[in-house]
């Protein structure tokens, strides 16, 4: 299984995938479900997918190494509109090559994908991308994307998270989110790839791993564990 | 959708259940999920279904009115196993019914029943049925059981639950658990029935539909609410 939340925020953008990839409790690996392409002073794009392995890999290689006649690739495409429909056209010529075979011998065409990021002169964007190309597009009303196992993180997210967060609340808001995760399904793991990017910056502004361990992550996690007892022990009893 | 709790702990039961039904976000209307068979003294028993709504108010009928030759019901059976098994036979009768129909027109045979309960002089247990009939059963390691739209209440019940917490500490925590469901996913919805039953008082100890507006529902949903956003505040920032 995967998790992975992106946040498009007034200051800039968040993105938070977890690492771990299952095929059965008893086929367990660690593979990178986030990707980026910086060209610092010009462009900063980060990918993050969940479904099926083979086909999220073959679009991240697509994408880097050119679509179509034209061969563009997310260091070629103009804006972040153009990058969302060359991430679709990926992902439909996948479809094209492997999905008949796939679906004749069983294996879902899954993937759902997750892409934000600014190139020099244009607006910072952020759109989740469907196995068939179709795309959305995050807005001030809903400011974040899941993918991947987004139920147990949710709730903290619909409580917490506004388009005025500040890039700080919305990476503690991430890694809580990604913490009651990992607590409630073990298919989701550690290490957790992080990525801060502040609006007009045109760099990475944060680029983390997050290990096992971690000293920060485990402070999250302890301390927030340790409020929630709190205020669920100072709720009222019913009077009844 | 529906989203139903039920907790099996030291000093007895808590079942919770919201009463909303949709087939379509156009089709939504009021249908308890909670059936309660109480004869004072000698027997409790309370089930609670999601799924087919079709499937689970047969199986409700069939175990009041009489299941098999026997006319065997939820008053007669000797005991806790005794009943899962019943409610098991009823849901193999229906589907051996109306399977191949629903089948044949698209219709899921779908139905997850929670059923808690205790007869007199016998243990208080309970079982998690499956639509196929087979059930599993509450032990002190994983004291509750979840149907329906499950995940956005869970990490608090993973955080908070044990055998060991009283009925009060599990009615909040079933309450919050609800309050997390009913944010995330519009089709969970209000009223919603509760029932709390003390181990060996063979007497339903507190049975109430909490309605819009339920003031102490309230309390508890604004008090969780702004306790979350205060422990969020006081979270760490991260170093770098």
């Amino acid at each position: 299984m995967t998790y992975c939340v992106g946040m498009l925020l007034e200051e800039g953008l968040v993105m938070v995938a977890d690492s771990r990839t299952n095929a059965g409790v008893d086929h367990i690996s660690t593979f990178a479900k986030m990707s980026r392409w910086e060209v610092p002073g010009e462009r900063v794009l980060v990918m993050m997918t969940s479904g099926n392995l083979a086909v999220t890999q073959a679009v991240v290689n697509m994408v880097s190494e050119g679509v179509g006649a034209e061969e563009e690739t997310l260091l070629t495409v103009p804006g972040m509109f153009a990058a969302a429909r060359l991430v679709g056209r990926a992902l439909r010529e996948v479809w094209r090559e492997d999905g008949e075979a796939m679906e004749a011998q069983g294996a879902d065409f899954t993937a759902a994908i997750i892409l934000g990021g600014q190139v020099r002169g244009r607006p910072l964007r952020l759109f989740q991308i469907y196995a068939a190309g179709n795309f959305i597009e995050a807005t001030a009303d809903t400011p974040y994307f899941q993918i991947g196992e987004a139920k147990y993180g949710k709730p903290i997210l619909d409580r917490g998270l506004s388009a005025t967060s500040s890039l700080t609340e919305g990476v503690k808001l991430a890694l809580v989110s990604m913490d009651s995760t990992l607590r409630s399904n073990i298919s989701v793991g550690l290490p957790i790839d992080l990525v801060v990017y502040e609006r007009d910056a045109l760099a990475i502004t944060q680029n983390r791993r997050i290990e096992e361990g971690d000293p920060y992550f485990t402070r999250i996690s302890e301390r927030w564990s340790r409020a929630l007892r709190t205020a669920f022990s100072r709720l009222p009893d019913p009077e009844w």
